[in-house]
């Protein structure tokens, strides 16, 4: 493999980086960069860049924007009564897909994980006290993954809020919908029986 | 998903356009980028600069190279009077691994395929002509693919090279080692029987 440029192998070597891009897979994307007519292997790189340089969090919700204030905060839209709690960026798109939801969002950018040595300091949890302050908000939906830091984490925020007399909601959790029972893991089945609901 | 700034969007698009990277493994690795220290995310963003503005082709056998020619083709331990015939650089890649193959290569950049309008002039067949009228070659190995257009590419190259006195090989093929004949398609297993040897 000594016959491969530096240049080249270096950048194997970011690509290889990437989550879920394995040794052959980082391989392909760098001579396919190679490939590109240069104007749009540029434009690729400089894509990098100038998000880089635009985009950091919302003063307000910690979610990604090129703004001071994200859209999503300043649209008067929105009902700002209401927050959804979630982990990183991605899951406020993942909800705005559903175009269900009208409230807004606080993005935490991690979970409470004191065996990786993020504590409760290490998220963006001061910032939605501090947002709490100055809002009127009737209800705070913890919408953390299911896993042992996302509940850790709801767990926390829920505790730290319910003194101040807010409304703490949690994500429903049970057999996903077109799911098979049979399939289910015994923790979701547990779930979907501990949190039953009345039918109509 | 208005709520996405723009710079972002661009991104999520650039690697979408990437092969084998979908829509929602581009918004991934974009979060991704963004989460990363800045230093990592520019130095990525520059590795791909710096890949393009160093990397050619050598000026012998077509691979990618930094240097004018590269260094299989400048190595004396290498025996240039075997070429091995590529489709594209990933393929010398493949048989460098092997760490068996010890002649030269020659990297078409592509494949004859009427279909998509690509014809001889198209591919660097004139240069592996060039190259043979300054060296004394034994052997011309044919390295493309299995497929309609790697057949028809090595045939073609086979009978402009035929008159010139050139031994001219093509790379077997068969059953995979530790393959089984009752999972083979029939392609392969009719070129398995034609293609039998000797046992010793």
């Amino acid at each position: 493999m000594d016959s491969i440029p530096v240049s080249l192998k270096r950048l194997m070597e970011h690509f290889a980086s990437l989550p879920g891009i394995g040794r052959k897979s980082a391989q392909r994307l760098a001579f396919h960069l190679l490939d590109l007519p240069e104007a749009e292997a540029k434009s690729f790189a400089e894509s990098i860049l100038e998000a880089r340089r635009s985009i950091h969090c919302c003063r307000i919700c910690q979610n990604f924007t090129d703004k001071e204030v994200c859209d999503i905060c300043s649209s008067d839209k929105r009902d700002g009564s209401v927050i959804c709690v979630v982990e990183s960026p991605k899951d406020v798109l993942a909800f705005e897909r559903l175009q269900e939801y009208t409230g807004r969002y606080h993005v935490l950018h991690g979970l409470i994980s004191p065996l990786d040595g993020i504590g409760p300091e290490q998220i963006r949890i001061k910032e939605l006290l501090v947002r709490l302050q100055d809002t009127e908000v009737s209800e705070i939906i913890m919408a953390t993954n299911p896993t042992i830091e996302g509940e850790a984490t709801a767990m926390y925020v829920s505790k730290l809020l319910k003194p101040l007399g807010l409304k703490v909601t949690r994500l429903a959790f049970g057999i996903p919908v077109g799911g098979e029972l049979e399939y289910a893991d015994t923790v979701t089945l547990n779930k979907a029986l501990e949190n039953r609901v009345d039918m109509a």
